[in-house]
């Protein structure tokens, strides 16, 4: 058990930060449909670093070579297969992550699970960098979901305590809008206070955390089953997939809490001849199953870990406590990075739950 | 895909609130584990309803007959079967349930999905009787765990605004204290003003929700796996089991996205010749894998959809928009209740990643 | 990993001989079919012992009692669970098994596996008597595909050098024929010859294996998948889950290693409008998947383990070599009996590729 | 479901003969053990095609790459992907095996499953040059089985009624020894014979067929587990995923349907200090667990459907038969080549069994 998603899809991804490659594979993907390789580049460039202002200037092409899977750049029913080559890898020494772990990172629990014996070059299979073969399989899964009219769109929700416009429960329009621009909010003017936040943290050589709100449209009722593989259980799986989360909610989330009854039940209703919810505050799911409003949700990351800071750290082979000064420069702020990620979690999710139905309406 | 959870475990869950019983399967239990069935009782009863005034008076035994798995009362290897048989079924008439959906509940889309086939009395596969069998299996692996000196425990964080003291990240004691109690909060005088929380709510018909907090504490280090199998991934796919959770998070949990790098991240420290960290932002996980830390999340509860207010519905067979009233009593919080389901999940989830550590430890 | 088929069809089964009960949970069952359980049962009966001279005389009902995943005779699309009670369990004293193992059993692989935890009684887990659980499976599996037009049957291919007539390859007729028979043969001249066989090996206090020959008609073109579901991996692992079960050969089987390419090769043909073979030495099976003519296999059995003879066998505890005498009366042939086992495994798995198949066309 | 194992080892096969790539992931190895990769070459070597004159000339270096899941030429943990480039690809036109299927391959029914979405050049995912990915997992594992003092070796047993010697079922000696000469046999001058028979098949412009036999020692008892994941349920499903096996069985297979209990069973004994069978009938195998024996299998392996006289077959587009002529040079035998890869088949399903019994161990 590790770096597989295995339902209809079965999503494998594979890497280290400084191996030859990083990849994915995807078996199960239905044969016939034609992959937009230029759409796909450009849904991952959203997440590649080094483009802008307030990611790490780490240039990686990502660009993935599809190894199988196609024939004429159509699906043919055999396992997809993709791989991004790391350039520039082992270019300095990281042995002295083996000693030393960095405060918030992976290296102290990777050097005790796999007694040493972990890739710890640029974090290894614990790398960021993985995200971007789960981009692969949810960029894939995106266009499979749009030919059915389904839309997978995600936004910074906050940084830094700034808040952007959520979506709207109900009606929330065309949300891959804010994954078109550069900087993906609903609000520019948030984004700008955000951006301020971000440089801000860089300056003070420090990180920062925020939200990100992803919202599927165009969803039929009737995705999900019941207990370990609804909606809810299918995505927060994939969710906390990406390094840096540490909270997923759904709808009203944790605001649930506080709510009472007749506050939080969404009343059906009758519109256009459809069966729909007044509010949405469930986010499109009712016992893990979608009921044909917008599903919602919002995951928490973490402020990156690797801050040019002194920090407090221990010597494993010496076992005393030691200061720690993390070389080269990092992401100030991955959330805007993650929010193609966290797409692509959501799609990978949907569509495995979209083959289900397929199968259930014969 | 639906009701199993498939690891180093798999755990199967049966049953329709209705239906003859409702039972559980786990496969991967090691042979030579004796099972002590009074205290799996005794964790059954905090979950039976109808035992207090904040709970819903329908009583039911919840004795599970265990029908296979062990041999003079030690896990034998063999799958493990427990079925819970339900009484005084089908008393009423639940047709109206198949016409009018009820807000929050599966009903509508269970009706999409199954094409009107579901089982609806009493909520059938999606009620939260099925939280039994869930806790069977977490019975079970809690006292595996137990037998390591690994223990589980959780508490009412808060309802309808009332916080109780949340667990010490850091040195949280006992975290078995509160489940002890009829009312399991850790502050009684916090527990006091929650139950007349939920008094009111229920003297106004109406329900009230809330969060747990769950620990688990005497992990080693080096538990879970990176990416789709880490600690988060595991225990949010089982929590999110429990019908009315809607959020799940870990450690500082949502509140790192407010954070710097330089608050969030915990230092590193020697302790009595062990590595540990200063704080417990991390929830004990770095990486997916346990660090050696208290595991800490929390999961926030709707409040009960049933509610016996006049709600808003639709007619499916007309497509009109019709008043419900649900009749029967419902518990006004099922959260108290909840509790020792949150702890099952987390045990489920624990245990499995414990019994692949045994094989990577060799 | 135990115990489990795990596939768009989940099949748990559980029990052991002399525990409470032997049991099956199904998950994955589409919605909205009416279950015949007199069919059921008459499927059943097929497997149960006592019924005639030529096997063991235990009297046990084997009546299924359906616990849940049906709502008025009709799957609801919850997981169904079936369970049978044992019946006069524990009745003698089977500590001697974990001593000295019998041969041709399972008794020491087990005490190995589970340290002397396992249940002896009866064989416990690894009993027989297992088989009806998966029968009870293979039965609800059958029923669903005669829906489809799809027919499942088996007959003894020989039992102690005697053949029956086997199935015609390329059109196979009623292939549920012999199972309508109390001896499922389709030469009742050569069963009666079997039958003397088997009286004769009974007489000798010994026992006798055979082969069984199973068909699947109605089978549509493109079931299946390449290399690890294929349909031969999918049938062959749950053909061997039958106890006695020691090979598995599709179509022309261990025959293709004599023969030439320009023998083997089935020629293309069309029939009635349709893609068909010529001849049937695949067995209807290419490259893992169906395609469209009678699918074939053979399962050879081991005769029954359980013989009166005096056999040489060790006792474990004082490590030195003695005499075994099996007490009670067994099977002098279980190859009848495990007719419509074969037919259940085959009916799993052709069901299980069904569902899949029924996705993919959309 | 399709080109997965999924097991306590997860190996996913991707690739089609004429794509970028062909390759494999295997997640759950353990971390620290160092691969031979030039042992591995050797491995490979051994299926690789145009070395000789009883395989085709296509000449492919089959190098693998390994991507990811070494560090330093150490497992380190991360999942393990490997690949081999695919040279000289798509130098014909495969466009009619689209329209005239060639009998016995898989072009007809991928035909129908596809859509004709199919990758067709040279067999697509259905090629047998898809077994060289197999060969580089199993090949690992068969590295680290030797470790443990396992060793898997396999010999052809016979080619056109031609036997080989067979392993001692008792006493096989180095299994692996056949396995080091380039025409794997014990018996070198039915080797002889055997290669004179392939030639007069060559000659004849067809194809000869031929049975493997496959042997693993070392072996502690108690690996498998009971009903569906025993050695012969794993064994069996992996060795079905060589296109070409239409047959396996274990000890002395389809031989116990002739045979009588007291005939069949293996004894006990106690041989320096171990309990042991006098005779190996069953395999290696009871219960599904192994017993400490030989564990020994034999595959049925049909004639290369691939040969150069004309054959019937069909034009789908026109839905009339026709004369089909197949081009290019082809193996008049695959069973040699065959060998390693049933080696391989076999290595992944006994290492996934001994990683579960490390953990049972504990």
């Amino acid at each position: 058990m590790s770096s597989i998603y295995h339902g209809h899809l079965t999503v494998t991804i594979f890497g280290q930060s400084h191996a030859p490659a990083i990849g994915v594979t995807i078996d199960g993907l239905p044969a016939g449909h034609a992959i937009d390789l230029d759409a796909l580049q450009a849904f991952l460039d959203r997440r590649a670093p080094g483009q802008n202002d307030w990611s790490t200037p780490r240039k990686e092409a990502d660009s993935p070579e599809i190894l199988s899977g196609l024939a004429d750049g159509v699906t043919c029913g055999a396992p997809l297969a993709a791989v991004i080559r790391n350039t520039n890898t082992r270019s300095k020494d990281y042995s002295n992550l083996r000693d030393v772990p960095r405060p918030g990172h992976a290296d102290f629990t990777a050097q005790v699970k796999y007694g040493g014996a972990q890739d710890v070059a640029g974090g290894g299979h614990f790398s960021g960098r993985l995200t971007a073969p789960l981009c692969i399989a949810g960029g894939i899964c995106k266009q499979l979901l749009a030919e059915e009219g389904i839309a997978v769109g995600a936004h910074i929700a906050s940084i830094g305590g700034i808040a952007d416009a959520p979506f709207d429960p109900v009606d929330p329009g065309d949300v891959t809008l804010p994954g078109q621009k550069p900087f993906p909010v609903q609000s520019d003017r948030a984004g700008a206070r955000m951006r301020e936040i971000i440089a801000g943290a860089r300056a003070e050589l420090d990180s920062v955390g925020g939200l990100i709100e992803c919202a599927v449209t165009g969803l039929p009722a009737g995705l999900g089953d019941p207990m370990l593989d609804g909606m809810e259980n299918r995505i927060a799986r994939l969710v906390f997939a990406i390094p840096a989360v540490k909270g997923v909610e759904f709808g009203a989330g944790f605001t649930v809490a506080g709510l009472r009854g007749s506050e939080n039940n969404d009343p059906f209703c009758i519109r256009d001849g459809q069966v729909r919810t007044r509010t949405n505050r469930a986010g499109g799911i009712l016992g893990g199953i979608t009921n044909g409003m917008p599903l919602l949700f919002r995951a928490a990351v973490k402020p990156t870990p690797s801050i040019a800071r002194p920090q407090e750290s221990v010597s494993l082979s010496r076992m005393e406590e030691v200061t720690l000064e993390i070389q080269g420069r990092h992401d100030p702020c991955i959330v805007p990075r993650a929010v193609p990620v966290v797409e692509a979690a959501a799609a990978i999710a949907v569509y495995d739950a979209l083959l289900e139905h397929r199968r259930d309406e014969k």
